[in-house]
């Protein structure tokens, strides 16, 4: 289990195919382009003034798209994820 | 359906003849100038200092001018949106 | 009508000839020097750190100084504004 | 009559005269000196985290040591003045 | 012993072996990769608003995944360890 | 007199001979040294959260140690000050 | 007696021989190490945002681990000191 830290999530980069299935095609222009993936595990949140943790805006299963070069990529158990701050994420889609 | 995170929010920019109707039409000079387009979905706001969300000035159906180089670009089903930082919006026109 | 957001201002700048008419004229030096100008109209303030509305310090109808180099350009119904930050303006005048 | 806004000040800058009539006299070394005038208006103030105003230090009257790169230079009614911000006042003097 | 001040952690980092056995293998891209590596001990933690100490989210003896750039050298008792920000730890993992 | 405002005071640089005297030598290294000198004048301090004024911690008569790069000259009644910002001064000796 | 400003503290940094002594050897790489000294006295503390002082977490007599290029250096009754920020030490030791 990778349990990811503060404002972080782990996401699951979607492949080519599964882009064109959820109903996102990204025009061909020159402004940056966001991909698509799916949230795996978020963390406990950043926190406000007083210190109390402030719970993320996405949650597991959530279908986002996110900034193409936010996050670290790691592999864990033969799968690829990316860990990104959730303000890297710009929309939950479908 | 896409929804904002956020204080970001989805827009469907004005074609050219449109902007004509409704009244704006941008002088040609030195200064950037902004583009017109419609609120499509809204975010749940930026966080206070407490932790929780202020709702955000502009509304789903708004017809907003925007900096011209602001926000990320995508096609969903079908459509072209561009997603922004409200702050990226200047007015409300109309 | 256009609505200005958050801390923007509406601002139809003053032509060559009324600035003469209210006893401003901006002397010849290496300094950068305001422009003159008549708010047209306010935005809804920006937000204090509990998330409410700041009221603006200018108001409809102030004849206002702010720097030249501050601002988008519009035409709406074909007269020419300037969308700017309340911070951009220096002074009220008259 | 000039009204700055927020934190900002209208300061009468001296006379190369009226400097040694003053008591200062800047001394002639490599590090920035600042020059000296007098407080003609000040605003209302800058924001607190509640968005009260809180009142500047100097007054109307004061005379006044700045940075000699500091504020705006306009010409009102046949004078000169400057606008900055009351931050760019080292100290009152006399 | 070291007791890392404030929001630092002390962190051993694992050996490549070490790696493969947790299940972790980096990918071989552009992207940044992390390290992994075994919380040592931690410091009391960053102050809030009021200057009260914030508890870190990791523990003695939790398996992390940090910036490869992160953090400072140092050898204690013969072993070598780093000491860095909470901030620079992407996850606990395992 | 020289009222220096918000968190600014007002310092007379000690001149080579009385250095040596308060038993203070700067080594000989590529650090930053700092200068020595005596607080003349302190301002009503920087403002909390809430504007009331922060009181500073050195007082009228201190012999402090500054960066040597802090402040602005002035000359005053005949003799050379220093007004920098009380975060300028690094310690309170004697 | 020197005295330190806010959060900053005065630290005697070790010789090389003591470094061996208290067990600390810094490994041989490219990443910054850190040097090892005592803290000699500590300054009242910053301020929280109410203006009242936060105790820092060293105190005098602690063995610390600071950064090598943090600090200012004096020399003072013949012994050689530095003032660095409490933020620049990274841990106590021993």
């Amino acid at each position: 289990m990778i349990r990811p830290l503060g404002d972080r999530v782990l996401v699951e980069a979607a492949a080519k195919e599964e882009k064109t299935a959820s109903g996102i095609v990204l025009p061909d222009t020159a402004k940056e382009k966001p991909q698509e993936g799916t949230i795996v595990a978020v963390g406990s949140g950043s926190l406000n003034k007083d210190g109390d943790r402030i719970a993320l805006e996405v949650k597991e299963g959530d279908r986002v798209l996110f900034s193409k070069y936010a996050g670290t990529e790691i592999k864990y158990e033969g799968k690829e994820y990316l860990i990104m701050k959730e303000s890297d994420i710009h929309a939950i889609v479908g």
